[in-house]
């Protein structure tokens, strides 16, 4: 049964929103719907110039608890720089202005455990000087988006574990910044990307954690992100990244179960059930033969649809 | 050349019968010709439901010995529950009602070296309790099923490795397990598990080892079978589990090396044995450009021949 | 921005010539224009039969200053033996003969970290046997050809990291060995090279080294041989394996940036710059989002153009 949908919270639209842009920042509000995601990154990283870090600082400083507030359906996670970037202490300062602990927070680059416990040192120290106290460990939402980030996954994912202060809840592939570190080009069918977007899955399930697929770029081709959002989810990622409003809708009906599924796997589970008082172990259901691991996937659906709703 | 290949008992098809089920057990008796599998899995795991384990316990140890001197053809294993099932140890006293060692063990759900280790312990104080003397390894079969079984593989292959009781032989993917632990769905083309399946073909054949591939679960679709088979093999898997009787022909033949490349392998050795004697190291068969790599492909089909036949 | 791509002399195309056959060590002097090869491998292993080693030898000593002068444009490697061979030695006394260190050293066969080691023993003894001093460390090309090499990829790069007298500087694809290992038979789609061409690159660049993609074995078919090249560099290789002059050609025409491409480049860049200057970070480039990872992206490009011209 998966232990990562029931007690997480779900991710499964990842949207961006630059700190550097009030404007859009206070376009959040404007959202409704089936076009609120789960998710916002308030983002101080990529998304934001050079010289506007400062102004995004204090943009998010000013605006998140009132943000957390108003739209509860939502988790806002804050997107720091990278700890490589020089800019991460900084960064954290955001907490001191913070009334609560953050909901989430979101860390780009992880590429070593060396990175990871120097994050946790930098994070610590800047915990020290808040006005709040950690009740619980800061959920944490980690990117993989280099080759030696997907090299090092593992030891990474352990070092994140290791910390008392952060809990590991959510993985990232960032395929844009991936396939520029690896020299890729980006094919019509994406198979430059496959072994990196397995990799991660695999590990972030290994890790019990979700796993957000790569953001699909071309944001006015509903199709190609609908096709693109579910074979992310045929791969086994739970969430998908967003750069553009229009897109949370499509990517949060992907990620949820259909009815038929949710149809199917319920009868499959009272079959099932039928069958195990009996004492027979593989039986026959809609003509195919069934045991354990379908009986396992049809309970993964009935979990997911219920954390979804 | 394939040392696999020489010196292990082929293990083409891998062929599911539930202890549970007597009548099952008895209907083996019956295969005959192609249809008869190398290699049987008398199951007390997946395929027997939890109320029907002591019964199935009791059917294999009073049906062991006969099947085995009955069917000299095929080699038997006993699938026993996981390490994490808390039933192995019970499963586990089948062997004291053996009068020999058993042909073969089949361990699902290996997910960690800790996990290996704690299931030679267990195997090794059932051993001490036995009527008969080890005087070999028995060969073990292992199954990958879990995204913790593939993070872990390479350990877990290691730990078997550095048992002196058990041979390690074989190491099958399941499928629709992994499936399920990772949260993915299965998609026409598979591709959702070729990370996983090349991945583990990679780590057995590093490690001198079968690689037995998933299984095909709608098994009327014999066409389908052919092809799921068919990639199968040329991916490098050496076998494939069946869980229907009739499927175990077509596996089996698709396992086995075809007359016209029976034929290619042939030539093209005997050429290279010419040109090996004058001097020269690459040379032109059948128009393309031939080296060391495919002179060692041709030895592997002239050798898988001889074992199968 | 790709350190690779401007410290490292460019591996476009890597021309295999037996060490055995001087006509062909001779043509290698005919070829011309496009048809030169970046990198010749003037080799000793797999392209030359086990009588003919001595002749091999004694060609690449008494050949191998001559071509260096007369081609300033290719760099000249030499493939010795694999360290299991038990040849290496003697291949190594090759270094003895020549006035300067080698260009270039190729080592096939890399199957463990441990075989590295013994390799650098082998060659570090070679060393003090030479008329010349080493001056910077001799540039090293491995070759990942077997189910083991790619399981110890990683301690095997790390054992030449860690070893002062060599310089890793590219790393090669042995995909018809590699076949041969895993049992595998290529297929139409290549799909059963996926996993460990993709595993390749992304230990590669994880290492900060070049990747060579696999041998196009039916060297006629052009058409054949354009495609793959292709599908090598979207994957993110940054060369090719070549055995036939005539492909030199495509292949190294393929692993150049296109017209197209660098102006797209250009212009990204010049439209970033401009956007940076504003306090924006993401921004719309040809109806497409752009931000950081595609702003790499053409860096690279741009680079990449730089050190092939």
């Amino acid at each position: 049964m998966s232990v990562v949908a029931r007690r997480l919270w779900p991710r499964r639209a990842l949207f961006y929103t630059p700190g550097s842009d009030m404007r859009k920042i206070e376009k959040l509000r404007k959202l409704s719907g089936a076009g609120i995601p789960d998710f916002v990154a308030l983002d101080l990283e990529d998304g934001v110039a050079m010289s506007a870090k400062t102004q995004a600082r204090e943009n998010i400083a000013n605006t998140y608890e009132g943000l957390r507030a108003d739209m509860p359906n939502v988790q806002f996670g804050i997107r720091v720089n990278s700890v490589s970037s020089g800019l991460l202490s900084e960064d954290l300062r955001i907490l001191r202005e913070l009334k609560y602990a953050p909901s989430c927070l979101l860390l780009p680059k992880v590429d070593s455990a060396e990175e990871v416990r120097e994050f946790v040192e930098t994070y610590s120290l800047a915990l020290g000087r808040c006005r709040w106290k950690l009740k619980a460990p800061v959920p944490l939402v980690s990117f993989i988006e280099t080759a030696q980030g997907l090299l090092n996954m593992r030891e990474s994912f352990q070092a994140i574990l290791d910390s008392q202060y952060i809990k590991h809840e959510a993985t990232v592939f960032g395929s844009d910044d991936f396939v520029a570190s690896i020299g890729a080009h980006r094919s019509q069918n994406g198979e430059e990307l496959m072994y990196a977007r397995q990799k991660l899955v695999a590990h972030a399930k290994a890790f019990n954690i979700q796993a957000i697929d790569m953001v699909w770029i071309d944001f006015k081709n509903l199709e190609g992100l609908q096709e693109n959002s579910m074979q992310g989810a045929n791969l086994g990622f739970t969430g998908k990244q967003v750069i553009h409003p229009a897109n949370i809708e499509t990517v949060q009906r992907v990620f949820s179960p259909t009815e038929e599924k949710v149809q199917w796997a319920s009868e499959l589970l009272e079959q099932f059930a039928e069958h195990e008082k009996s004492g027979k172990g593989a039986f026959v259901f809609r003509g195919k033969m069934i045991d354990m691991p379908l009986v396992k996937q049809a309970e993964n659906i009935i979990v997911s649809m219920r954390s979804a709703s």
